[in-house]
């Protein structure tokens, strides 16, 4: 710790990201990538993209792709922001909706664990709510007063969904509230409430192409909202870097969404997986939560999770351990591809000893 | 304006980027790009890095173009920090050292517009050191009670420099404040601080790839300076976005650092143009700001300003004007290639009746 440091960055704990190795030694099951390439058309566009016009500055909103997004979600181009991966459009909305100081911003106690790191950062405060033994969360806690609500829907690291009827209920119980929902896993099985838009004024969704598009590497993500909030997040993002998105990422990205056949098989494979490795867990004596989203929590009583964590490292599968209340005994395991599954499988119920 | 904003954002004014015409009909000397394209390395880095990687998380630190970075400016790896152009690390900077409501930062009156609106969104306190009549910013200025400095150097919109020795004395009376040193147009001819890095821990220097690296579309910047102060950098960009610049930028940031021929050959080209173009502006009468950047500020008491901005925009040449006192009168336009530069001198001789 440095004199030089502000008092927010002395007293923060920052997100710790999942591990990414160096070598590729590993079966990567940590951090919820898609283990299928993206669409070759979207390398094809990048590819065309990388010329000289690499020295002008990208469009600022990136126009095209919020044509392109707003097309595919049925919704107009004044309804999408385009920014640097969803967590960029998270960090965004705390500046531009949530009141530091103010009445409490409502979240899970168990969800993406950027959420508490960024009330802490822009020093919003904030009220949890507590999921039930089986990681679902009551909706009758988001009844209570609140300057604010995020709701991961799928839930991570649970994978548990919420359907739309509950999220209407608290769109509309909330009409004074921003209320956010976190669709980064929508794409595998979940209910997106995309229909809410247009009769909400108060719900932004935020969504990336990092998982079911295969390109966490590219950093793009995309909110969808009423004007009024799009021109908030906008105003914010030219209050920090007017142009967060490269040239060659607003080309990738738009081909991905409109590579529609190839988006909807990867996905399907994915969710293919995730029931026959569930099924297979399950018969193995895993508990495993129902999933909607390309990953899956479970847990055993034969073994503490820690202990499987470290025996599947040291056996090359890097999985995800969160060591928390609640979930401690629990691992996220990232959908791979079906052979990469299969030496999970394999892996885990040697590491168990079942 | 909308309920649903947070107070901070109904009471900024964002920043104004330049203007980014769709179409290709003008000659673009408005935003300060390089009017040469990126090294053919570049491109091909780009494509080579454009595979089914993609899917796949970027190293959140960049590491290898760290080293790179690192071994062309003779520092450490830890002397160097990754950013999603010069802005998100200046936004970053204003986080990690600068207190809210705190002693004022000082910066000049007239320098890049974008530090006051950092300073309005994150609440810091500043005050304006007046630059005088030739724009020069005296360094007893820089003596006064704050809580941090912020120098373009060269300066923006005027392309004034500043010599290291000055710098050197800004540096020793202000040993606790992190100076920052935005050197985003340092490469066309300025004096760098980086010769300061291993004795003053207080200097934080701000960099970018767009300008003398011709890639404004990608996206790269990085700062440099001691490890605790890019610690506290790190710190915040985990507390914001983990992985705010991609795979293939990446890529390409490292092969622009490494081909240093290319580097060398662009950026001397722009300034003997800059040199040529000075020459003759000063010739038809206009008086032309000395620039050390890839940019001249230039006024003539023939015509204002702001009319000799609308006629060259009708002739389909863009520069920029600001309209904000003690340069009210002065257009800043960015060195093109030697022909733009041949059509714009024929225009504005024209436009301004000479």
């Amino acid at each position: 710790m440095s004199k030089y440091w502000s008092r927010t960055v002395k007293n923060i704990t920052p997100y710790t990201p999942g591990e990414q190795p160096k070598d590729r030694k590993y079966i990567k099951l940590n951090t919820n990538e898609n283990p299928y390439p993206p669409s070759p058309r979207v390398i094809e566009a990048i590819k065309h993209a990388a010329d000289e016009t690499l020295r002008l500055y990208p469009d600022p909103l990136g126009e095209e792709l919020r044509e392109t997004i707003a097309d595919y979600c049925h919704l107009a181009k004044d309804n999408v922001f385009i920014g640097n991966g969803s967590d960029e459009l998270l960090a965004f909305s705390f500046l531009a909706f949530f009141e530091p100081a103010g009445r409490p911003l409502l979240f899970a106690d168990i969800t993406y664990s950027f959420y508490p790191v960024y009330a802490a950062f822009f020093k919003t405060n904030y009220r949890l709510i507590p999921v039930d033994e089986e990681f679902d969360v009551p909706v009758a806690g988001y009844t209570q007063d609140n300057g604010g609500i995020i709701i991961a829907n799928p839930n991570a690291p649970t994978g548990k969904g919420m359907p739309a009827e509950a999220i209407e209920a608290i769109l509309r119980q909330n009409e004074n509230s921003v209320v956010i929902l976190d669709e980064a896993y929508v794409d595998f099985g979940g209910q997106s409430a995309i229909r809410f838009i247009n009769n909400y004024p108060n719900l932004l969704i935020i969504r990336t192409l990092s998982k079911s598009h295969s390109l966490a590497g590219l950093r793009v993500g995309y909110a969808l909202g009423h004007p009024e909030l799009i021109a908030a997040i906008i105003r914010v993002k030219d209050s920090i870097n007017s142009y967060t998105v490269d040239r060659l990422a607003l080309a990738g990205a738009r081909e991905a969404i409109k590579d529609i056949s190839y988006f909807q098989e990867t996905r399907s494979r994915i969710m293919q997986t995730r029931e026959r490795v569930s099924t297979r867990l399950t018969e193995m004596s895993f508990k495993v939560i129902p999933s909607l989203a390309n990953f899956i929590f479970i847990t055993t009583a034969q073994c503490p999770a820690s202990i499987l964590f470290q025996r599947l490292r040291e056996k090359g599968i890097l999985v995800r351990y969160f060591n928390k209340p609640k979930i401690d005994n629990y691992l996220r395991v990232t959908i791979g591809t079906d052979a990469e599954m299969d030496a999970f499988l394999e892996t885990i119920k040697d590491a168990a000893g079942l």
